[in-house]
């Protein structure tokens, strides 16, 4: 007698990323709730299992939901309010001003929206987010179907959202006591940056961390003048600092790491921290390029990020494992390094292990969580394909997803030939949404040139 | 009384590149047979003009069709063929060894005639390509109604096209007799590589191109490799070794510089040679990050290519666009060197210029040739956009170009939530190549691996 079960979804390929580097033909996914029960040939599946429902995907590959791992969801409001700046005239001439004057939980919860609808179409299932209002972040992720680890975000400075770092720290353990039970919803202490947060604030987040067991998301070594002033103002690079202050542990992830020497890196990889790779902010910021391949050849953890939409016009992990992929080539001299299976672990199981959800979500296996994306090898452009993992990286888009799952439920299908549909939203709320914010932003951009 | 005319184009923005970096929001082009009669607002061109067709573009961006500058469309058929490989072991071990078993007329002409569909669905209107056969592309490309500046190859050793140098450019010369009155075709000499040829082919090429008046497209200072070899055998980097054969010029373009000193730069600038900018390729390859921003602070011409997809496997202008302006910030620490308006000049009127075709091409002004591409802004991931030319490099893929004008032919359609549609090509006729080739190729494969 067949198994009844809730979904099969039966493809031309399935890449589960582990065990590394095996694509399965003619293979089948088969979901019970919100959890993988099996991968076996599609005929196996067929003669074992009844489904409430049956996905064919005929040219597709179907890989584990993409982890961006570093994101400023809400910023999507933003997206390229401010092109052609470095880093801190960025922050603190545009993005700073506009955030006093724009973000507030209404703010949070669009932009975050906005940001999973984009992400989702680009099969992102989990995000690793930083911002304020993580209540809002968390209403919208849970709304839109999408998993997100939540920054508790902390700064030294005043915003709307909260008067100084016991304020901060304070809002978001609330939040995070209110939420606590959302099963797409995690949590991390979000200390903003070694510039923006001080050595007392560093250790109260270390030993509270510990304390709650949640882990750690900062900003680490982005940019040369990070480096330099902390060398002026501590004596030490911002790594060493945070060494110090006993922050470093397999819980942290650190966004970008643009500039690490050896001991460094080795330093990460002895205590297990993960980087957030982001390569197209950092090149947009002119912040430099990251030595990911060297990193990684310590053992370091690695997964990618898009960071927020004002800096990176895209929230897009395809177009960030192409260019991690080929960066790394160019600037390791060296063409062999990053191959498109390692750029792919990059966005899934690395992505995972640094959130400490590698039990749970990073690949397709049995008892892990249906966190799915069907990527479409049709179009013309994706053709002809002699390796189906080198076209992922080098060849395909997130134009190119068909269909994202999260936990088992469908949160993005994209027809052939007809309107893409999300479960969480319509497309009407979603165009009130963009119109509300384009009027709002654009004013606020129209009283700034006036100053 | 209305002007009777073939076609009026309307959009919510007109983009036209000359003169530089001016957006018109609700204006018209006007176009009559191939050409562009008008440019006006929308009010005005409905007033004095009645046309055949017109076309609303209600939410997009019309912009001058793109310039592929550095192109081997054949090789669509080999996209990803051969990955993690620097570019001598690449050409030598793989990509060589392949185009001795399977380059044919056939092969050529299928090949480009996928690649036209390609970079039409991209937004591309002329490509600057290098391939054998170039009767073979020619008749592709026309079918297709692309614009093509086909390079006459020229390398030392003998191939199933020809034997000797002097076969080379006999047939090149006779293929140009051949098509010369073609109006979307166009040639120049392409002698393949410093490493390829040899001085006295280099000389009669330059005699040649002066006396037929042709252009010049070569491969320069790709690798260190080449340098070094270059160093070795003639006591001279290549560049200086091409300026003693007294091939530089106005109409040489050079495909990659990867490196270049400065006194380099300053002599490209001063003989008014263009360079190709292809980033993606040279990062796959490992050949490293072309000093483009500096290039272009010496006033050296530089457009942007793909090269071939066996190399880069996209042969897609928008991510080389998005990747020039990124890579340029990143490399020259500063995040406001080649900004967008920048990044899509080098695409549009620079590889004009580069061509010796920007009194006909390159932008958008009355009686040039109507060589348009529309860019739709509708999709959520587009959404919110405070700067139109910024989404056009930071935010919009190929996937978002929805129409394609050449000579005032729509070529490339791509209707809302239907089918794309080629005007030179069924979906039948697609898909049959891609099958055939599909198949070709992989039995190729299939006997390198036994060998």
């Amino acid at each position: 007698m067949k198994q009844h079960v809730n979904l099969i979804i039966t493809a031309r390929w399935v890449y589960p990323v582990v065990p590394s580097h095996q694509l399965l033909q003619d293979h089948a996914v088969v979901v019970n709730g919100d959890t993988i029960l099996d991968i076996c040939p599609v005929t196996d599946a067929l003669t074992h299992y009844q489904a409430d429902e049956t996905v064919h995907l005929k040219n597709h590959v179907l890989m584990p939901g993409l982890i961006n791992l570093h994101a400023h969801a809400a910023m999507t409001l933003m997206r390229g309010l401010a092109d052609g700046l470095a880093l801190q005239a960025w922050l603190q001439e545009h993005i700073w001003p506009a955030e006093a004057k724009l973000v507030s939980p209404e703010f949070v919860h669009d932009g975050t929206v906005l940001a999973c609808a984009e992400m989702l179409s680009g099969g992102v299932t989990t995000f690793n987010d930083m911002y304020f209002y993580p209540a809002a972040a968390a209403a919208a992720s849970i709304k839109m179907g999408v998993r997100a680890n939540l920054g508790l975000v902390v700064i030294e400075f005043p915003t709307q959202y909260a008067t100084d770092a016991g304020d901060y720290i304070k809002k978001g353990l609330d939040a995070r006591d209110q939420l606590k039970s959302e099963p797409l919803i995690s949590f991390s202490f979000a200390p903003h940056a070694p510039y923006t947060v001080a050595d007392d604030t560093f250790q109260r987040i270390a030993t509270l961390a510990n304390q709650v067991n949640i882990s750690i998301h900062t900003h680490l070594h982005e940019t040369k003048h990070e480096i330099d002033e902390s060398e002026d103002q501590f004596g030490l690079r911002p790594l060493a600092r945070l060494a110090n202050l006993d922050l470093l542990g397999p819980t942290v992830t650190f966004a970008h790491c643009v500039h690490m020497d050896q001991v460094e890196m080795q330093l990460l990889a002895e205590q297990g921290c993960s980087i957030a790779h982001c390569p197209s902010a950092n090149l947009k910021l002119a912040s430099g390029i990251a030595p990911i391949a060297q990193a990684i050849k310590y053992n370091v953890n690695v997964g990618l990020g898009t960071d927020g939409a004002a800096g990176n016009n895209r929230q897009d992990i395809f177009t960030e494992m192409r260019l991690a992929a080929l960066l790394a080539k160019a600037v390791s001299d060296d063409a062999t390094v990053i191959p498109a299976h390692q750029a792919i672990e990059m966005a899934t199981i690395n992505g995972a292990k640094a959130l400490g959800l590698d039990d749970k979500i990073g690949s397709i296996e049995k008892g892990k969580l249906a966190d799915l994306t069907a990527v479409q090898f049709s179009d013309l452009e994706m053709q002809p394909c002699f390796d189906p993992i080198s076209h992922l990286v080098y060849v395909a888009g997130r134009e190119h997803v068909s269909h994202t799952w999260v936990a088992g439920e469908l949160r993005y299908h994209q027809p052939i030939d007809s309107a893409a549909v999300y479960s969480g939203i319509e497309p009407r709320e979603l165009t009130a949404i963009v119109a509300k914010w384009q009027s709002r932003v654009t004013e606020f951009k129209s009283l700034e040139h006036l100053r």
